[in-house]
């Protein structure tokens, strides 16, 4: 059993976000699994096989990613970002889990840039102070829970970083969330919608909570509401780093 | 004023994490401004002049930079990980919002690989789920305001990544907020140390909360507190993505 499987980051779409180690994998990998707009980014060659899959198939896909590497295949397992940060990690993990022939396979992961470090690159620094993640899928968690990581994080004045905000799917979730901000007071605080980051299709938008509107987001935005304390000038957005 | 100011990632340690953005902004630049062990990690050239200086300096460095770029420099300044979390991004535009002369500066933020998200990846996928980041360090905020967001980030049942968990002058710290999370009730969550991830002195530890001692930690680990569902077997620690 000689094969490896290497769950690696993509970064948020250009390639000059594209680490180094991660290169070296696709560049020697055999197999490439993962979502097809993701998979779509590593280039054919002779010797790779490219198995792109559907976004709702993430188990399975760590499975066939697994069994590929126990039959000797180089399988690298692509997400954009981080491969951590919501991503296939956790995935590949649960089915090693469930299947301990596969244990003893060399297995590695890769971090990359995750869309929060790049929305807020391109922002100024938002990023600076004290902050959360929150992925606003309600797919594999209750809408309860959500709601309830929004009014504590808007308690402990955390920059909030909101991935996934809305799909065709899920239309309303956020609605939701910013309407759950507004109630706690945060009606002021500055709003960032980062899409498609260092891509040709980015575009980058900061208003004032109270005016946010949810259409302002999809599944390609990357949302970071501020802090009490985050402020702006000129096209800039920071996150001042003291704090009284 | 054909000066440039680019704010850089250069990743947690290793080389093959750096990206080739940030490794294109190096081998274009004048000037280097950081922490000193950050300015050691970038090569000396013929053309390029290294501007080393102390941790306690962030704000005088900032305008520095902008003073360099502003006659004409290209001036890179440098931090570990990303420049954006608790690093030299916010100091910046601290820095430029109060001298109006050098807004029309050129500058760029480049993010990178911070050190959660290398921490992470060595040891599984701890950030799979919903999780918060706070820099333990009470040079810039009062201590009162780290003890509430533990309080709210354990109820909240983030994972929680640690940064800064200790150093010489802040001994005391991360003892108290290893209490707090007990009280909390956390004390079987998994704990990890991560030690200057991707470097030869690389550490990574996992242990139980009731277990951990606050030396395990000093200013060059990341700290990360798993949340109530994290999970570890064999040498990997992951966060489920269902949520009940």
């Amino acid at each position: 059993m000689t094969g490896t499987l290497t769950i690696a980051g993509l970064g948020p779409g250009s390639e000059a976000l594209v680490t180094p180690e991660v290169s070296a994998a696709l560049a020697s990998a055999t197999d490439i699994l993962g979502y097809a707009p993701y998979v779509a980014r590593v280039a054919p060659r002779e010797g790779l096989t490219l198995h792109p899959s559907d976004n709702r198939e993430e188990l399975q896909r760590a499975t066939d990613a697994l069994r590929l590497a126990s039959e000797g295949h180089h399988v690298v397992v692509v997400s954009s970002g981080d491969p951590g940060v919501f991503a296939m990690a956790s995935a590949v993990f649960e089915a090693l889990e469930a299947s301990p022939q596969w244990r003893d396979l060399s297995i590695r992961v890769l971090p990359g840039v995750t869309a929060m470090l790049a929305a807020a690159a391109r922002i100024g620094a938002p990023l600076g102070h004290d902050f959360c993640a929150i992925n606003l899928s309600d797919n594999l968690k209750p809408w309860a829970t959500i709601e309830k990581r929004l009014r504590l994080a808007a308690e402990a004045d955390f920059t909030i970083a909101i991935y996934n905000p809305r799909s065709v799917s899920r239309a309303d979730g956020f609605a939701r969330a910013l309407e759950i901000l507004k109630d706690f007071g945060c009606s002021e605080r500055l709003v960032i919608f980062a899409r498609s980051i260092s891509t040709p299709d980015e575009t980058i938008e900061t208003v004032i909570l109270r005016d946010a509107r949810p259409e302002m987001a999809d599944m390609k935005t990357l949302v970071i509401v501020g802090n009490s304390a985050t402020r702006r000038f000129g096209r800039w957005v920071y996150a001042p780093r003291h704090e009284r």
